[in-house]
């Protein structure tokens, strides 16, 4: 077990590399030639167009200004002014919500950090239980529960504190619920008219022999909605096409890179293989390959558009259907349509940025289907993964490759070598596929059928987050996989379980200390640098961009992302509240955790990521409720450690605890959730009616015409018309945003000045 | 254990009882005096005003006729016949589904139990198992799944059934869901105009310093429904009145009672005394007595009433706002309002007669609040009602008893007299708890704050599942009560519950064939004697009935009791679900069971059940999923029989069956629950447009104006009209019913034709 100089050590070594890191950022930051990776949410906005710098052509590419080498550390604070409104309207209420949950882990740990000290800590620490015991314990240990003798009347001070965190918690909570609920709804009520609000997505559309699609929708709302239908659109199946465009793109590239190449060597006509990969086949001119191979794909494309615009066979189920107001809109979505409730599901339209498109046709029988598929398969990933892995690791050994690649064996004899894959190799298996989970429980969303990319982000969130706690969390408790885990519960009684976890709660303290350290602190740090950003869009700048429009391209600005990034935030909250009572002197660990990451991500969220959606905070209800599913597995984890310690008279105030919790979460549920699922009408009401009075003549239906239109179709008519260009504009036209910065940069806003005296 | 002989006596005891019960029925129930309490639903209906015989003075009270003796039989058949149209016509959508419920027990059981006697008898029987073993068996325990022996490949014919009886379960349920929806779909539209198709319950309106709740509501609505708001009705707190009513009511029975006594014996005056119950106090007349306290009530009553009706201060915050179409009501009942979804909450109204008027008012917090303290409360009395019964039943032996009352040891003291009420004590508190057990779990409904009567009775009669399941069908299983049942399970493993559990399940095959007899058979013959309602309409023909519409009131026709009822043939389904595979020789005592319950509550509805209310079989969903439930429960149980008999290797595929039944579950949920929940617009749409074709000048506000006021209100109105009166309609005007039999008897029905010929 680790003692306190250890974890000193170990603090050392994670500050100092979290302080590297950092200082790695402020000097790369300041270089103008990673303006646009650590500033390309500006870049984006069309506040910025270049570095800030003027002057000589080195000057360009390096910062020569010393002094602003001194100021390395002043964007923390700059991260921390901007106003959260400004925030909100910078970068949307998903990022502006998003980072409130960092500032929840601080307002819900640091009082009880403070409290735990003053009181846990004096009331663990005057006993003498383990000096006595033979045990091997650490420091950290005396200030755990461990050091209270079985049975001491002192176990009641650990009662009432659990009592004390859960009501503040769960204050806290309440109070975030309603302050992020009225964000909500202030977000939507004062947003502009976006299409979304006046549009109902239709799926499950019954086939009729006499009828087109679009005609069975027209008529089945002019009956049942005669005072508010206005007009709809068809969705059409344009996968093949979107498709052949990816391919198309996929061609410039390459044909850019060979005509830069020609360009910086023109003595040379660059060449390429007409076989994979260009590897092997007839060796051609790269340039007129390329070009015939885009010609050939041009052809097609617009082939395959006009028959999937002409022809009724592409068009699928579904339809975006518009409404004259607000109210007739929230009325359709609320509502069900007809006896069989499986047809003519009416739902609110995702923004939309947020459709996604491919599952917009998937019949209910089907969903249904796909649903119990789903669930086998995470089951199996969750409890089984380790059979593949433990299976690949048990091939991957040394003597594996050398006699599978024996040209390889004069290298791999090499001592330095062999230890070093013989430590690295069995892990890579589990870390390869650790890097993919999200990935795959995306894939796994997606083939469930869900119709926006913001529910596709909060199902994976919350897989990735079961995961963690059974593999991560579980796991590291009670050592052993999943699957293990699994059969030992089934052994054991219901009692026992909490027991098991509850008992090696407290000596697995310093493991966690550890992992905050190294997952937490320098993770956070490592995320601020943005390496992988860094180096590809060096590598495209130099190999790829031509125009300043390529430069933009190159510029990957990511996102939040939630469906990672939320799980392990709520990691942390479960460690927290597992060990405010346990071991409180694991909460600053966790504080400086949420503050470090509070700043890093604001830093981020006004700098660089680009938010590809906005669902107005639509995944607050899942944090609430991870959250409290987190306060109550430490609760009942209280309660099996205070069994083991002959403090069985706490047991039934234990029990009162979580249903006192579970209690708090269908009140919350009910008061606070439906501002995140539905719409109310009184809402509607008031903003169709402002509307009418401030543009009665406004024409509602150009502006709704098009707004759904599949975003592929946008990209092919952007290609006819200017064939140079193969810009991906993701973005439909009518949604409010300045992704083309070839307009010339407008006045700075007013706190793009508080941003510019940061470059 | 009882051999296949002590079965057969039981059979024959529990045969002839039925039997006499039901040769009991025959002869009673064509006599004339017995007339109303067998064929009320008749006389309530207005088809019938009198006994069919007519004759001379003796054949007024009996049955001269010896023929119709000849046929005591005939009354099933002629259950039998009325087609189930006509039976919703008559009885309502409740009833006619109710009675659904026992013949989907045929259904399923029937073909279970023809295959499992023709495969699993054969595959038990030819074992030696028992007869090789030294354990004490009895001939049933030769058919039951104990005769195989352990890991025998013979365990596959099981697995196979278990399949197959899942599949087919799930048919019929599937089946029997979508021809219930449909019906109540078909009910629902082609039902007569109701006020609740165009009226929105809206509870807890905002309270407001400037306006009053009705202005309020007016203003709500007209702003936010403008196209279709119609009109409105508040509600008034009428809960003192009605006390006052129900007060004047008992003082008018003990007023005819005295009257009627004078009348019979005009000698002697009859006094009462004005103390506790007339026990004690000052002798007065009694005639004088009433006729002046009723004189008081009166006028306290039109009081209370002037009280209510003019001062605003009796309004509860929660008003029926009617609509023009039922578009608009649909519309406004699926919808959220405003921004605090905890206030102007919208549900459909109930059906008038359907509102349970005293829970209008109870806010949204107290609501939560309520629900928790219930749920403590069941959660209590499901685990710990033995031990107030256990201190009763210490209390109440033979030595208490002469202690507290000395003067009767000579009584207890004879032995015969002594031995009875030791084997009749230590049970009478379980039994009276068991009696009053449904009132209580209403009583907790009520408290909890539904607004329907319906829906109490579908809470009550879920807490009453539970409550049999856990007490009896796991009580008798692993003998002990359910807190020792709780103790053992949470010291146990999750997997040896269902092995404890499923090893004793075959050895109490024998007890439940017993309990389906004793419950069962005789049970269901019994309520069709209706022996309380017979003595208590006598007694009440005796002392208080001076006019025909007295004798009415005398009748008591009862319900169908779904609160009761249903939970009880639900252990039936568990039961027989349960056996289908262990015990196959269970299964045809169920189907006796559930064809005779089928043929006596057709009886029973078509002839005496006087339906309170309609909900149009909403309690559907309920019923299916406690069949699922059932259904699931009875999977686990085989995989834990099956886990000790050594055929583990069946295990993964019978892990499969309660996977696929909870997902067809969810499937039918989603495809078949809304048609219970939900109006569609479609439906609406249609219903409206015909009718604004049929009737254009229809004045629907005169239709809706008082359609929900409090019944209270009624009554005093009919009081003060005609003063002799105390007919207490609890119907509405507006609910076309033909109560007040008073009218003349109208033509016979063409089904009434079929009736008469049985009486």
């Amino acid at each position: 077990m680790a003692t306190l100089g250890d974890i000193g050590v170990a603090a050392t070594i994670n500050i100092l590399s979290a302080f590297a890191f950092l200082s790695a950022f402020a000097i790369l930051r300041i270089q103008p030639i990673n303006d646009r990776v650590y500033f390309p949410k500006w870049y984006l906005k069309g506040l910025r167009s270049s570095p800030l710098q003027t002057g000589t052509l080195v000057s360009k590419f390096v910062n020569l200004d010393f002094r602003s080498y001194l100021r390395f550390l002043s964007w923390m604070p700059a991260a921390l002014q901007m106003p959260e409104p400004e925030l909100i309207d910078h970068a949307g209420l998903d990022s502006a919500v998003y980072l409130r949950i960092y500032l929840i882990g601080l307002k819900i740990f640091i009082p009880i950090a403070c409290l735990g000290f003053a009181v846990m800590v004096p009331v663990n620490w005057t006993n003498k239980t383990l000096e006595h015991s033979k045990l091997k314990y650490s420091n950290i240990d005396l200030l755990s529960i461990s050091n209270v003798p079985l049975g001491s009347n002192r176990f009641w001070t650990h009662l009432v504190m659990a009592y004390v965190f859960t009501f503040w918690t769960c204050y806290v909570l309440k109070r975030e619920y309603e302050i992020v609920a009225a964000m909500r709804l202030h977000f939507l009520a004062s947003e502009h008219r976006r299409p979304d609000q006046f549009t109902v997505l239709v799926r499950n559309v019954p086939p009729d022999p006499d009828e087109s699609v679009t005609q069975l929708v027209e008529h089945f709302f002019l009956v049942n909605h005669p005072d508010h239908y206005l007009t709809h659109q068809v969705v059409n199946n344009a996968n093949k096409l979107s498709e052949l465009v990816n391919k198309k793109k996929k061609m410039q590239n390459w044909l850019d890179f060979y005509q830069l190449k020609y360009s910086r060597n023109p003595a040379r006509k660059p060449s390429t293989k007409t076989g994979f990969l260009g590897l092997w086949g007839k060796t051609v001119d790269a340039i007129d390959f390329y070009t015939s191979k885009i010609e050939t794909l041009k052809k097609e494309i617009s082939l395959e558009k006009d028959k999937v615009m002409s022809s009724g066979k592409s068009v699928i189920p579904a339809a975006f259907v518009s409404f004259k107001t607000r109210w007739g809109a929230s009325v359709c979505a609320q509502t069900q349509q007809t006896r069989n409730p499986t047809l003519w599901l009416t739902d609110w339209a995702p923004e939309p940025r947020d459709v996604y498109w491919d599952n917009l046709a998937i019949p209910f029988v089907s969903l249904t289907i796909r649903r119990l598929i789903i669930f086998v398969a995470y089951f199996f990933l969750t409890f089984f993964f380790m059979i593949p892995i433990a299976i690949v690791q048990s091939l991957a050994n040394i003597e594996g490759i050398e006699k599978a690649l024996p040209f390889l064996r004069p290298i791999i004899e090499v001592k330095v070598i062999k230890s070093f894959i013989q430590g690295f190799l069995p892990g890579i298996a589990l870390k390869i596929f650790l890097i993919f989970l999200p990935d795959i429980l995306m894939l796994m969303s997606k083939f469930e059928g869900f119709i926006s990319r913001s529910a596709l982000e909060r199902r994976s969130a919350t897989r990735y987050y079961i995961f963690l706690f059974i593999n991560v969390f579980l796991g590291s408790i009670i050592t052993g996989t999943a699957f293990q885990q699994l059969d030992n519960f089934m052994h054991q009684s219901a009692n026992d379980i909490p027991k098991t976890i509850g008992t090696s709660i407290p000596m697995k303290a310093t493991f966690f200390i550890t992992y905050i350290m190294v997952d937490g602190w320098a993770g956070v740090a490592g995320e601020i640098l943005r390496l992988k950003p860094l180096i590809v869009y060096h590598l495209k700048n130099f190999f790829l961009v031509k125009t300043e429009k390529d430069r933009e391209e190159a510029m990957d600005p990511g996102t939040v992302g939630f469906n990672t990034g939320e799980p392990q935030i709520q990691l942390y909250f479960l460690l927290g509240l597992v060990y405010a009572v346990v071991t409180p002197f694991l909460l600053p660990f966790i504080i400086v955790f949420f503050a470090l990451a509070f700043v890093v991500y604001r830093h981020q969220v006004i700098n660089v990521y680009n938010q590809e959606y906005e669902s107005a905070a639509a995944f607050w209800p899942d944090v609430h409720g991870r959250i409290i599913t987190a306060l109550i597995v430490s609760q009942l984890l209280l309660m099996g450690l205070l069994s083991t310690k002959e403090a069985a008279q706490s047991t039934p105030l234990l029990i009162t605890l979580p249903i006192l919790t579970i209690w708090f979460h269908r009140f919350c549920k009910g008061r606070y959730e439906p501002a995140f699922v539905r719409y109310p009408l009184q809402e509607a009401m008031m903003k169709d009616t402002l509307e009418r009075a401030r543009e009665p003549n406004l024409n509602l239906k150009s502006f709704l015409q098009i707004a759904y239109i599949h975003p592929v179709f946008k990209e092919v008519e952007e290609c006819e018309s200017d064939p140079a260009s193969e810009e991906s504009d993701q973005e439909p036209v009518l949604i409010p945003t300045k992704r083309q910065s070839r307009m010339n940069t407008p006045l700075p806003s007013k706190h793009s000045g508080s941003m510019t005296s940061l470059g």
